[in-house]
């Protein structure tokens, strides 16, 4: 008799876009002459750079032909697109080898995954709130999970606690939803920790292309010693709006390693490598070729622009927010505008309120953990003209 | 302190192909005088169909234009690929809805995967020999694995023994490495042997494309009750030369239902639904516009067109074999040929043999399982110019 995973029963069920999605098509359809500004979604809109469009359909081209055909590939992705990651990293002064980067289909994949390689009796923490994919992923695997609270006191940056043992540590920097990105002195801190603990650190930096305070570590691994203690995600998707296309790449440091509980040590680098190898077969040569344009100077460019056009955005909100004398985290250094509601309204209060009176859709805070009840995520992801009639909006009718 | 999985050290470490790869090379350098002929590795070699590349080129081009420009799609993949499955899944009887099919990055990847659905303490069922995903992917998570054995008096092909209990059986049909592909009664008694102890048979279709024998079943689906106790797998990668382009898809019947071990019934077709909304961010879209190409009369034809010629390689080393009076399997239904090692020998004598007196480079069977020892793999997918030279040489010197 085949058992299902218990579990999965301790999953709660995702309704928060299903919901947003339900209530944004009632209220449509009972007021058809109202147009309704979508700041909900954190997907990109802007399409693909014209040189990564190039690159993708040079590599179908190469596909089609005998000579330039590619069957599969190493399944921790190609030389080519490594060594532009190996350049890429250095541009922030983090010497990598190529074998340490490794190419996936996204963050949110190898995120999920990279949970196979631990033992199943690790303690987990993970910020609240925060993306919710780390807490289903550990879940799913029935481990002891234990939550550190980003609350205005901490500027949603939770640091460690000295009286809290944790084995695995989530961090997000810049923070999905919060917008909230770590200092150096902050990441040292986390560092020193998972040091002294024998911890790992799992640190999601998929937004760190929209860092622009120069003193913001763009990587974990600008702290001295994280190459013993962290592993790092990272994507295309938002950097290059590879939302749709599928890109993202994980630092595993050869210096990483921890032993299983019967005492054996083991390079993680070692055991992410046997486990891709044998459960994932590698990302498009199309795609990798296309994410090898992103990090050419002219992709460099063409994708920066776009990162300054959501930028932009993202400062028309907060600035709106700021005449509103409205709290608000993140609209720097990130995409996401995490705005505390207004005349102290639940998180689906002030949806129902910015949806109803304002016709602008966004993400409820207590979606994302109980400590985001009574916040709100805006994005900047939506087009110029949009933003600019939301922001209209905010500032008369807030 | 963080533990890693102690199960990985109980992952043998894949010598196979980077030995072969040693061999060659050795070999190679000795003699450069010599063109050795590669059969070994069970990777296309004839380029993308045309329809496949222009459908990729068209995707591309949309992609870079703000109106057509797609982001995140759906984890489980578009309708208009889910359709165009359903539709063909119609063309050999079997009716599908779509939310049964859930397109992935290939079928290595979800066979990986979907052992996150199944309880840790479930008895795994292994073909010995057999493609070493199943048994890798179940010793990380530590399950209790048996195997049942391929030989030549089962013509390796394993058959139900009510005296052993196992919760999940894999079925590989055509089965690589052995060719040897599964009647509709041979399935009927594994629907039946399931059904009766409640298993579920995780039935991989890699190479149903190669099928030509109208009598062989082209999925398990197509036997009675199947939908009570089975998973399909199955790939592009064989069928339209994906394996640099990576598409797969699995299906998952909505009359699948297990229980977990408190008893709650959970269906798993909700259950692989969350697994890849969480851990997976579905297929690049310009993957599955190509993927689609496949599936049109047009893109059949193209296709079909180069599963001819592999078969056609096939069919010359089997006929060679047989002049030669050596027992084999497959090589129809199958690009795999599937040979007793003369004389016998053991798989990598023979491997030696064949390397340094034909210059014809294989893959030993026993790196399959140890029933494998004594046999040996030879592919179609050289070129037509090579596979006659192989031909020829196999005519001359075995």
């Amino acid at each position: 008799m085949a058992w299902v995973n218990e579990n999965f029963t301790a999953l709660q069920d995702s309704y928060l876009f299903s919901q947003v999605a339900h209530k944004v098509a009632a209220y449509s359809a009972a007021h058809p002459e109202q147009k309704i500004i979508r700041l909900g979604i954190g997907d990109v809109t802007l399409p693909l750079a014209p040189v990564v469009v190039e690159a993708m359909q040079k590599a179908a081209a190469e596909m089609g032909v005998k000579e330039t055909f590619r069957g599969y590939g190493p399944e921790q992705g190609y030389g080519f697109l490594q060594e532009a990651l190996v350049k890429y990293y250095a541009g922030f002064g983090v010497t990598l080898e190529a074998s340490e980067v490794f190419i996936s289909d996204g963050a949110k994949s190898d995120c999920g995954n990279i949970t196979d390689i631990f033992d199943d009796a690790n303690v987990i923490l993970v910020p609240d709130p925060v993306y919710p994919v780390y807490l289903d992923t550990n879940r799913m695997r029935g481990r002891k999970i234990r939550f550190m609270e980003g609350t205005p006191e901490n500027g949603f940056l939770p640091m460690p606690d000295p009286a809290v043992k944790a084995d695995i540590i989530y961090l997000c920097s810049p923070n999905n939803p919060t917008g909230a990105a770590y200092s150096k002195a902050q990441l040292k801190e986390w560092v020193a920790y998972a040091r002294q603990n024998g911890a790992v650190i799992l640190y999601d930096a998929a937004y760190e292309a929209f860092i622009e305070d120069g003193e913001l570590p763009r990587s974990i691994f600008q702290i001295e010693g994280a190459k013993e203690c962290a592993i790092e995600l990272c994507s295309l998707s938002k950097t290059a709006g590879f939302t749709g296309t599928r890109c993202g790449y994980t630092v595993v440091p050869l210096a990483l390693k921890r032993k299983t509980k019967s005492g054996k040590e083991l390079s993680l680098n070692k055991m992410w490598l046997r486990r891709q190898t044998t459960k994932f077969n590698g990302v498009p040569y199309v795609v990798q070729r296309a994410a090898e344009a992103v990090f050419t100077p002219e992709g460099q460019k063409q994708c920066r622009a776009n990162l300054a056009y959501y930028k932009e955005n993202a400062r028309l909100i907060g600035q709106a927010l700021e005449e509103k004398g409205i709290l608000y985290y993140g609209g720097t250094n990130s995409p996401y505008i995490w705005l505390q509601c207004p005349r102290q309204m639940k998180s689906w209060e002030f949806f129902d309120f910015l949806l109803e009176k304002l016709g602008i859709v966004g993400t409820p805070g207590s979606g994302f953990g109980s400590r985001g009840e009574g916040w709100f995520r805006l994005t900047a992801f939506a087009s110029r003209e949009a933003t600019e009639e939301a922001v209209a909006r905010l500032r008369k009718q807030l």
